[in-house]
């Protein structure tokens, strides 16, 4: 089964093209003036959004007819398909409505279940890393690698921001893993991720996640080294509950899910 | 008096080439891997912090020999000077030290107390704001505006960290002014006053400031249009107690005010 083996260097690439294409339509949109909806929960939702998931979606529709969408925008296709694409056009909707360039687009390829190749796109600065099960992460084309950080102790551990912890245990479980980490560090969204990727930082603890927001991390993560989880160490999958551990160390990762855990 | 009138070309022209050397040094070392030291508050400083405030230094010492510094890292000079240089080679520490580009190089000039000229520096991502008394406010050599919002229930509001607010009090108002505004964003340091200066957000508020974190700041956002100033809606001056606000919109700031206070 293809589950079991590398991913294919076609899938590969056609990931990389997706992720092109909907940066050909967030360039043009980023620091421009646009009416913004908001959504129930105020996440702001740009045209730009729509667009660049549309762009991914037709030449989805061109190359890979049969192959299940699960999009932020638009919704699912085939989703109980074996091979599922998911997609985030635009992770980090509020640093790109703010003219901040560390939003990405989050393109995954999920087999049976499980993310085997994800891409994180910065499409401004021109950054891209892609995981994929059997390679190595790569960004900008070079291997990426995790530093070594045994314990939290010793940690630069990120949150995109303290609201997503809504629930008091999540809140309690963050506070004492950050209490007991060595610096903090807040936004990010994806781009928290590739940077733990790069041995930047060392630890990204997060809640409140949708599949979309983190099928594509998961790939990159482990590809360069490090270990990605919910909050009890399950490996991500489509019924994962939104909480989502990732470390460079798998030593510190062991360490965080005992802190967060109680 | 000079400090009635608009700032000189001749301050304006070295402040950019006190950037100019600072990204010079903190360019080389973005993403490298660094001994990094820690203060007692376990703030990051690293070496390219220490060498980017030497390059300005020097540069100071040479064109500017009677005017006061204060720096962040190697103290102050000439403090009680008529005219002081406000450096602070690397704000957001956390931002550079893990590889992300929203840190910036922050160039005062202060004149009786009251900051008259600043600069706001991205070297990697090469984008400069300066605002002078007197000019209007430029980003990347272009006139920057910021936007209308005339309430918080509308704005955008953003803090680098909700752990700037150590005293409950402060944390209580930070509380209150962001349950009554639309979108809060987290991290960015000097960052998010430029993206205010430019109209993509419209409020920040933070404590726990040091002179040369909001120095040179409040040049560029005041001519822009903005207002910014401390939590009771004084400006910014030497004196200030390191709570400081910002809106793009006056009617925004004076609400806000509200709030702060309670």
């Amino acid at each position: 089964m293809a589950s079991l083996n590398a991913v294919d260097d076609g899938d590969i690439d056609l990931a990389q093209r997706l992720a092109d294409a909907a940066a050909s339509v967030t360039r043009r949109y980023f620091r421009q003036d646009l009416g913004v909806e908001a959504k129930d929960d105020l996440t702001p939702v740009t045209i730009a959004d729509r667009e660049a998931e549309s762009a991914i979606r037709e030449l989805l529709a061109a190359e890979r007819p049969g192959d299940g969408i699960v999009g932020e925008e638009h919704g699912n296709h085939n989703a109980e398909h074996d091979r599922v694409w998911v997609i985030d056009p635009i992770d980090g909707t509020k640093s790109f409505m703010t003219g901040r360039a560390i939003f990405g687009t989050l393109i995954a390829l999920m087999v049976e279940g499980s993310p085997v190749l994800g891409v994180i796109d910065q499409p401004v600065q021109g950054e891209r890393w892609v995981g994929a099960k059997g390679h190595p992460t790569l960004f900008n084309g070079q291997p990426a690698t995790t530093r070594t950080c045994p314990s939290p102790a010793a940690a630069v551990v990120a949150t995109t921001t303290p609201e997503m912890f809504k629930r008091a245990t999540d809140r309690e479980s963050f506070e004492r893993l950050t209490a007991a980490s060595a610096i903090q560090l807040y936004g990010g969204d994806c781009y928290l991720y590739g940077q733990l990727a790069c041995g930047w930082l060392d630890l990204v603890v997060e809640a409140g996640m949708n599949l979309y927001d983190y099928a594509a991390l998961a790939p990159v993560v482990t590809g360069a080294g490090g270990v990605i989880s919910d909050w009890q160490g399950a490996p991500l999958t489509g019924r994962s509950d939104g909480r989502v551990l990732a470390a460079g160390d798998p030593a510190c990762h062991e360490t965080a899910i005992g802190l967060l855990s109680g």
